[in-house]
């Protein structure tokens, strides 16, 4: 069975990982740590625990068990003291507290979820994601990285705070991988963080594994504004000392015109510039339109499809 | 195998199941739903759901599950937002939301924490106990009735408001007993709050069912002060129209004089006044050190000894 390592955090991994997991394939997914917005900053500040929210996600989405466990993972609180917490980051940070370790409240989760796989925090120590941009102005977190708006006029240096070591398994996993997959994900918040725990770059350019890049569908204004999927790459590769790519895997799907316009606000599509053999560029795109459950109004989302995704990732192993 | 079912909530019902559990009984718990204190009121005011805190401690005391998920549901935050909330309530109200039933809730923890027997909450009502004093003070919610310093001089009623019809399910079990555990429990917040319920009374004094109650050790200052083992039955009969009790278990064993005077400020101890062929008198108090957790010094109580508990219980089912 190839065994297929899947790198970021967030919505990002929860797509690639959902689709992958109706495959017989061996199946991990690495998940950053330097989350601290929302349910999880909160939880990190009030009871000093590695955050949760990324990796309930990538639990939820290689969960085998029933619909009724699957929601109360994902289900968010709207009032009072407990308002915008999930309850499965409180139950990861629950079960943290009680053992004493993160690594094994993910895996408790994984036994209640009958997850399909492993999930792996790519470290175990605290961090803090920082970025200085080139006028001087400190990113402190990974929630003010993510909102800021001047990342795309330069920035001096992006790291983590203390520079952590990497966990020995997400190490373990890279070097036995048969496929690794990068992305999708914000990538100065879900994927480059990964690259910046120590020990993570050697083991991806060591490793034999073969590595694909599932470039975003869109841009984030202020952030990646303009960016092509060469620019991706070269970004990607800036902190990896090389291009160490095999296959990227590009959507070439067009959105409806109107909801390009609507996303105007947030970011541009990203364009392909790269012709060589490593890209596969076909359709990606998920259903466009999207219930919200609170007010039962439609929203119009543009996001990979991860059945459409897995489909192309199935194909590229087949060739290993 | 014989079928006992215990009324009550709160710690005295988790005292009766924890022994009990390890006999080889069917059992039951049928709990007071007229908790609205501590983490238990706050969920009921932002999340609208049944008050979860007696349930959860009826499950943890008849769960078979690692000592790990014991652990888990009783873990209680201490900081911020989450502050006062035990993670087991939190799980049993999440689950109610997502379900849209709080007996579905206690089913799925139950299944959870592989418990022994049932947990029944006495109504599915949304009620709230009301105390109205001889003063004519009124209190509202059973917070305001245990925090009360004068229910001693006397009341005029206590009542569920809305009037709430009990669950058909405790009925049955109530129906179906060859044993009835009432007690132990505080008199006003945890056991009458079940008799308050319509049908509990009927169901009570029809059944073929034993009844057996098990008397408080300590009187609680300003609410039974100076209360005898006789007053106790007295003050239960008004609610059931009658004397239903064929047993009476009563602790005949002396805690320390020092340990009495400490408790002087909470209460004395129930004195046996009752002389008939009802009253089981024995040694049932428990260890009368516990280790506090979080500063660790030492604490003494006066509490029920589970084991004895027990003993005592099943002694009379023996010769039902």
């Amino acid at each position: 069975m190839k065994k297929i390592v899947v790198i970021g955090g967030g919505t990002g991994n929860f797509t690639v990982l959902r689709g992958l997991k109706n495959y017989d394939v061996d199946l991990s997914a690495i998940v950053s740590m330097a989350d601290d917005g929302g349910s999880t900053g909160i939880l990190r500040d009030e009871l000093g625990v590695l955050p949760p929210g990324d990796v309930r996600q990538c639990l939820t989405a290689l969960s085998n068990s029933s619909r009724l466990m699957r929601s109360l993972m994902n289900y968010r609180f709207e009032n009072g003291g407990l308002g915008g917490h999930s309850f499965g980051n409180l139950l990861l940070s629950t079960l943290e507290k009680v053992t004493g370790s993160f690594e094994k409240a993910v895996e408790e989760v994984g036994k209640i979820l009958y997850i399909k796989g492993k999930v792996i925090p790519v470290t175990t120590h605290h961090v803090h994601l920082k970025m200085i941009l080139k006028d001087r102005t400190v990113l402190e977190g990974e929630k003010e990285v993510y909102l800021s708006q001047k990342i795309d006029q330069g920035y001096k240096s992006i790291f983590l705070e203390p520079y952590p070591k990497a966990n020995p398994r997400a190490l373990d996993e890279i070097h036995n991988a048969d496929l690794i997959v990068l992305g999708p994900g914000g990538l100065h918040t879900s994927l480059i963080p990964n690259l910046l725990v120590e020990g993570v770059r050697d083991a991806l350019v060591e490793t034999q594994a073969k590595k694909v890049f599932v470039v975003n569908l869109m841009n984030r204004k202020g952030q990646t504004t303009g960016y092509k999927v060469g620019d991706y790459i070269k970004e990607i590769s800036k902190f990896l000392g090389k291009d160490i790519f095999d296959y990227i895997l590009v959507n070439d799907e067009n959105p409806p015109e109107q909801l390009i316009e609507n996303y105007a606000e947030e970011g541009d599509l990203v364009e392909n510039d790269v012709h060589d053999e490593r890209i596969r560029a076909t359709a990606l795109l998920g259903a466009l339109q999207e219930m919200s459950k609170g007010d039962r109004i439609k929203r119009s989302l543009i996001r990979h499809d991860s059945k459409k995704l897995a489909e192309e990732l199935m194909k590229i192993v087949h060739h290993l």
